[in-house]
């Protein structure tokens, strides 16, 4: 068989495998986790065997170090991907759940039920430990997912595939509902997301050469995850020592992440006061600091910041400093060079925290909070399948619920069209 | 300016009016529409003086009648355009809505606020009419239109959007909330849905290839409506009389509209019954039947059908009868032929009901009900800006809240990342 055969029978036995699912209970599903969950730490030699011969070819080919630390499967990996499992079994089931239910003239009742999508097609990159997150999640809302893992984890992968296959049947489902492309060349992408009518849904994880790819090729809806050009507004009403705690935690506590803040915004009325302390905190931990032409009016020190830098994400301990005159200058400059990620504002003043919360338009807007606090696990959802940066059907953390879509149910006693 | 420029233009025009809706009150938007449908009767002349000049320009380039009447703005689609406006009006605003609010251990409130998804871009044909009500609809929502209408309604849609463009004005709105692509050449729909990052939505409204060519090339999410393939089973259990209610009027009432049924699914044990005098009831009316082996064992008269008449979208009188043994032949034959658009159940029996509730995998699930009920205004929506077949974001009936997205809100007090 050729690619295109080789994706378009592994997709049609995941659409096989969705069909099957939409009669399956949740005490089957969540059966089925635990039976993953229980195989895979019962494997795990079995496990770390294939994935040696992953490794073997990685340091064959040269990558990087950090790249084999990403692709090994040690112990203690293993056991969080079967922790994972059982964590997402112990998860409400979203299916089935009715919003809301309305009376109409004619007297037919008209609801909406939430509802698998259908085939999930999954693109990642080298942690062969997505296998097992990913399925979790897709089964869990009652969705088949179509697997296709980066080739330098094609033995781990499709030795995580083979047991999770097992569990499934097991658990007396159709193991269509989880199928992996076996095919390690690339064109097995370009093949799979023009399968519209087949595969309902595309999340592509990984950087953004893989992710433009995708966007710019596929004929089936995307979710995806750009970048995070995060940024913390300290207005002339700030409590400034909560102002510097939040702005240290956003910029430091995990520089290399989406949520991190790359652009301190800071109102022209406290700067002179905030800058000098914030300024030398920043410096003790490592921070390079870049400065507009008011921030450099009182820190002569800094480099000075060129406007292409507002659009960067360092994703490291870099940070521009800005000194706005007004909410509306930050409102501004937050949706004009923003990525619409993750923005706050430090202010205990009412009027100007509901207008940032409104007119801000990020997938999460805060006051008072840390940037970093942008999480599934830090906002309750459970496990998230990615933080997706698109407004259309989930915007921020994708949990469970943004896995599912709702139908239109009606309950009707003979009721016709007049 | 080539036409890539004119579009990038017109586009970047809109996503200013766009960012400056996000102040926008409930009130002033609603100035905004009522004073559009004053200024829209008020120029009812000048509206019909250019829509004559397309009228010439499409006899002469000899279109059919049918095109010609979806053109014309007669008085009583002017008075019906302007009825819409303050219609949408008088709806109620789905922004700054908040969904849930709950709160985390370390003491922030997470909720969800729903927001305008940003700049929606129209792609529509022939009907003027359709210019007024899509920019009603995105803009009570809070989004900015970028409209690109068919070329021969193009004189007629250019003095609609002239009075539409000036109501925004006069209401206090900047007026890229409304904008216009004036290029006939369809290059400029290529242009225009390559826009990521400038156009947020892309909702085309018009023929099977309208929808392919855009599905099949956008950058930009894609809310389409394709076609209604839909159903009627009439189980073992059913009222009967209800049932041959509810077939007719699916099948007859207006069968040229997508939620029409095209196949009749019959339980065998009724079969013999129920057939007779429903197939005489369709033939009087002017339906041509379409029989299986079964149905043909009842009614020989009829013509035989073939499995590929199962996924034709007829939209005519003509129909399809399929005999079933079981609610699990019926299911799976919608799931396997149905366009997942709209199908219905005839049976007094809960437990069947229920099954076809949870196991049918359409847009709008019904239990004894005509599936022609399947509509915004029948549904209570208010308005609707057209039918989502997709899942993703949207399906069945599209209204207001189907044009805003969800933003997560965290009111904290101060709170930062452990």
């Amino acid at each position: 068989m050729d690619i295109k055969d080789i994706v378009f029978h592994k997709a049609k036995e995941a659409k096989e495998g969705a069909r099957a699912l939409l009669k399956a209970s949740t005490e089957q599903k969540n059966r089925a986790l635990h039976l993953m969950a229980e195989r895979i730490l019962k494997e795990s030699e079995y496990l770390k065997k294939e994935n040696k011969k992953d490794l073997a070819f990685a340091e064959e080919k040269g990558l990087s170090s950090a790249m084999i630390d990403r692709l090994t499967l040690k112990d203690k990996i293993i056991q969080e991907m079967a922790q994972g499992l059982r964590d997402v079994a112990n998860l409400p089931d979203p299916v089935g759940e009715i919003i809301r239910m309305w009376q109409r003239p004619n007297g037919m009742t008209v609801g909406r039920m939430r509802v698998p999508i259908g085939v999930i097609g999954i693109i990642y990159e080298s942690r062969p430990n997505v296998t097992a997150d990913a399925t979790a999640l897709c089964l869990k809302a009652g969705n088949a997912v179509l697997l296709r893992g980066g080739s330098e984890a094609f033995h781990s992968n499709m030795a995580i595939v083979k047991i999770l296959k097992d569990a499934v049947a097991e658990a007396g489902l159709h193991d269509g509902a989880v199928s992996f492309i076996d095919v390690t060349d690339r064109d097995a992408i370009m093949e799979m997301i023009k399968l519209e009518g087949i595969v309902d849904l595309i999340i592509p994880r990984g950087g953004e050469g893989l992710i433009r790819t995708v966007t710019e090729n596929s004929r089936i809806p995307v979710l995806k995850h750009y970048k995070g050009v995060c940024h913390v507004y300290v207005d002339s009403d700030a409590d400034l020592k909560m102002a510097e705690e939040i702005c240290f935690n956003a910029k430091v506590q995990r520089p290399g992440t989406c949520n991190a803040m790359e652009t301190m915004l800071v109102h022209s009325d406290v700067a002179a006061s905030f800058l000098p302390a914030m300024a030398e905190r920043f410096k003790d931990a490592g921070v390079t600091l870049k400065g507009c032409q008011k921030t450099l009016s009182i820190l002569p020190d800094l480099d000075t910041l060129k406007d292409e830098d507002f659009y960067e994400e360092y994703l490291s301990l870099t940070l521009n400093i800005k000194v706005v005159d007004s909410l509306d200058e930050a409102i501004e400059h937050i949706n004009r060079y923003g990525s619409a990620h993750t923005d706050s504002i430090v202010t205990e003043n009412y009027h100007k925290a509901m207008r940032f919360l409104r007119e801000v338009d990020s997938s999460a807007v805060m006051i008072n909070a840390s940037t970093r606090l942008n999480d599934g696990g830090q906002f309750g959802l459970g496990a998230e399948i990615g933080i997706s940066t698109d407004k259309i059907h989930a915007r921020g953390p994708m949990g469970l619920e943004e896995l599912t879509c709702m139908k239109f149910i009606v309950l009707g006693t003979g009721q016709v069209r007049e």
